[in-house]
């Protein structure tokens, strides 16, 4: 692969699958504290992140890589597309880190680690006020950031943010989609409930669902869908996600023993996340083009196992007998259908990780719209509670109790996440539009589904996304799948197909 | 701190903190390919390990660093003794770092990581030849290591190498203590054996002993010794260790359903290593000076507790009511003199980890020796198995059946740890020389052992010892505490105390 490369691009990959390595040990101790560290030691580990953040970023700012990107960019002839977009990537790596000096990165990294604590215990004890003073300085220090990007790549504040996530992604753009689903959804969500209320309802499960069994089931699922246990582990973590790196996916889940629905559709979840690490190029392992393309597209893989194919009716009826099995039980509430009844159901609510797939976007929509206005200062810290019931009562029609379930309930902005949120959806999105391409394109992949086999559906994700990586944007690895850029088209006919009259 | 120190030195500890956040991320790393990876992981991790080696080397021998060495130690009239201490450690620390090339450093850790794999596979196949290429590898760049530092300490290249482990440290003094332990036990071990042939029989255990009855005891046990849970952590692997960082103490065993008394011991043994660890001083946590004093330290205090405390009538009368009680077992196996007899007994054996305390410097002497010849290029490697079977025959008049029992039993070698295995039987003499003074000073110990009350000890240790950190070399600390320097007197007498006639 090297032989005739330009000497400049050539070097570009041995600092970057370097860079590649340090991101991905950080990653592993980010696992280990999640699922393994003792809580004494949260001090200690936010020092060996803050010096890891803090070398990652000085590979990328030395001078010698600026030299060579600027060398190499000026021999892109010799490239091939693969080798381009790496380039391109490295580049727009090379912004983000450059844009910002070495202080800014440690502190925001240790103002991190302790508004997190701060949060952790604020939620627990609903105290929105005493999480203030930690919460301002993360914002404080994630508007330095964002106005030290947006010259760096000509973009507003708030996209510079966007682009760590989703590269090339805008608020304008996100706007304009969350427009037309909101446009949708505020009839739909109550006509939808009306028409629930008019069926039988599901049945209950009675539990207990021994620990031990849910995880048994979970692994033969994840199994069956690809999750290769050669190269990655499941655990439990109180807030299930997936890490680690490609060659070592670490995902986590959590067990309840009185309702065993949530760790088994989490799972799945993180299992559709967890396809994209291992599916990604191994040619392409450790540098920036071989990554998955975004936090949309990632979102679209475990919403797409999820939402689109852990909810068919072709996977229920698969579903149904392994429960019985596993639980050990008989009876009505053990069939399809009945699942189908518990899993099809809009449902308002305070919770957006409990929401379901109907209700999810206004979560998405109320956080898009506050977030943008907390990094801007239009809305102050202090206002943000009211903003939130109010947000809450407009789009869904709930009645906020308390800040622990409103705006405390989520890690991102605590941790200074802010312009992640709206991935969620538009992967919700992207994964309604890739599915009906991928049931177009390979009417078997249902069929199989019903009988266990998830092979061809795996089969297609790898050829024509998890195998893409970074080569494309977004947008235009969906124009070349799906014939067109993103739209909430497939998603609106899904939600509609599945939830309307 | 920092008030009136020169700016030079201050820096310094800025710049050698965060290399300890560094080694610190590599050593979780490390626990976690030991203790959680997956198998199908290895070769992201080794990228991982080397890339963070790569950094750390490149932080002490950046040439900042270098001129700000020079720059302290113009000005050590401002420090107080800690400080220049520290000061010593760092430059201790340059002169590993900078006698070797970055290059160097990443082709030794890819070799160990190779050679650790392939000598894996060579134990379970007993097929030394099929591990001999991946071994010369690591020899060869080991050597390159030693050729390197030797000059740039001044010492010969086998010494350069045992400074990484214990700072100082010499074949020649080691070849001293060695000697006269040899010439001890080369006519007491066969007595004591003969010794032990007329004494009744230690009764048998019977089993089966349950895993999570084993772990209860093990957390009692460590706990009651101090071991913070806190901030540590007790996991399962194949090879006992003690690893992670002073505020976040990873140990592990490894439990044998039909025999407690090899975990039991083993996780005593990592208790007393981490104990240490726990006791540096919170306030040098980050420096050089901070750090445990070197491995014949470290040894020691496992062993103290292992083979000192552990061993002792008095330790042995407080657990055998708690081993009636954690497996529900009565009779005349389960007293305090059936632990007597089985846990003193001089046993010669093929496996070091498995040897009593009594033959195991026979097995270090041999390693001791076989080193340094593999080192100087006088033992090739296809001869190692021959010497080791010869080595064997006439220390221990044991016959070496095979490989895998033999050369290929220990992990030190195949990892580039060379000069290592000396610091264990030093530990054991160190270890018998502080708790001969701990008593002295602190008559009190033994009674409130009995008792389980490891109090009193532990506070004896943190004082002398752990709290001491690395403020002085070795010896210095000995005679400070002790009032000589490392001696085999202590041990020699302990051994005749325990096993003679």
């Amino acid at each position: 692969m090297t032989a005739n490369l330009p000497h400049a691009y050539s070097r570009l990959e041995t600092i970057f699958r370097r860079l590649d390595a340090i991101r991905g040990a950080r990653s592993m101790l980010s696992w280990d504290q999640n699922t393994m560290m003792p809580e004494g030691s949260a001090e200690v580990r936010g020092e060996q992140m803050a010096a890891l953040s803090v070398v990652a970023h000085g590979l990328v700012t030395d001078s010698e890589t600026a030299n060579l990107l600027a060398a190499a960019e000026a021999q892109t002839g010799a490239l091939n597309p693969w080798q381009a977009a790496n380039l391109r990537e490295m580049r727009r790596e090379w912004r983000h880190a450059d844009a910002l000096d070495a202080n800014l990165v440690e502190a925001l990294d240790l103002a991190i680690a302790r508004s997190e604590i701060a949060w952790r215990g604020a939620r627990a004890q609903n105290d929105y006020k005493g999480f203030v003073p930690a919460f301002a300085e993360v914002l404080r220090l994630t508007r330095e950031v964002a106005a030290a990007k947006a010259p760096a790549f000509g973009v507003l504040p708030y996209d510079a943010l966007v682009d760590e996530y989703e590269p090339g992604g805008s608020a304008a753009r996100f706007a304009a989609i969350f427009d037309e689903v909101e446009a949708f959804l505020r009839p739909f969500i109550g006509a939808a409930v009306a028409r629930q209320a008019n069926q039988p309802p599901a049945l209950a499960f009675e539990g207990p669902f021994p620990v031990t069994a849910q995880e048994a089931l979970g692994r033969e699922i994840a199994h069956r869908m690809g999750f290769d246990f050669e190269r990655g582990r499941l655990d439990v973590s109180l807030h299930p996600f997936t890490g680690g790196v490609p060659g070592d996916v670490r995902m986590t889940t959590r067990y309840y023993e009185d309702d065993f629905t949530r760790a088994l559709m989490g799972l799945i979840h993180e299992t559709g996340h967890a396809l994209y690490e291992f599916g990604l190029p191994e040619q392409w392992r450790g540098q920036p083009v071989g990554r998955s393309r975004g936090m949309v597209m990632h979102e679209s893989q475990s919403l797409l196992m999820e939402m689109q194919v852990a909810r068919s009716r072709e996977f229920l009826s698969f579903l149904a007998p392994l429960l019985r099995r596993t639980f050990d039980r008989q009876g009505p509430a053990w069939q399809a259908e009945n699942l189908e009844r518990h899993y099809w159901r809009a449902n308002p609510g305070l919770i957006r990780i409990f929401a379901d797939e109907v209700t999810y976007p206004m979560h998405i929509i109320l956080r898009f719209r506050l977030e943008q206005a907390l990094l801007s200062g239009d809305l102050p810290l202090d206002d943000l509670p009211g903003a939130w019931a109010d947000g809450m009562k407009d789009l869904l029609g709930v009645a906020v109790p308390n800040d622990a379930d409103g705006c405390l309930q989520d890690i991102h902005w605590p941790t200074g996440s802010f312009g992640y949120f709206p991935t969620y959806s538009l992967g919700a999105m992207t994964a309604a539009q890739l599915y009906a391409t991928a049931r177009k394109q390979s009417p078997e992949i249902p069929d199989a589904i019903t009988r266990g086999d998830f092979a061809p559906l795996l089969g297609w994700l790898r050829t024509h996304v998890h195998g893409k990586a970074s080569l494309l944007h977004t947008d235009d690895l969906l124009v070349e799948v799906t014939g067109s850029p993103l739209s909430p088209a497939a998603f609106i006919a899904h939600i509609q197909g599945r939830y309307g009259a």
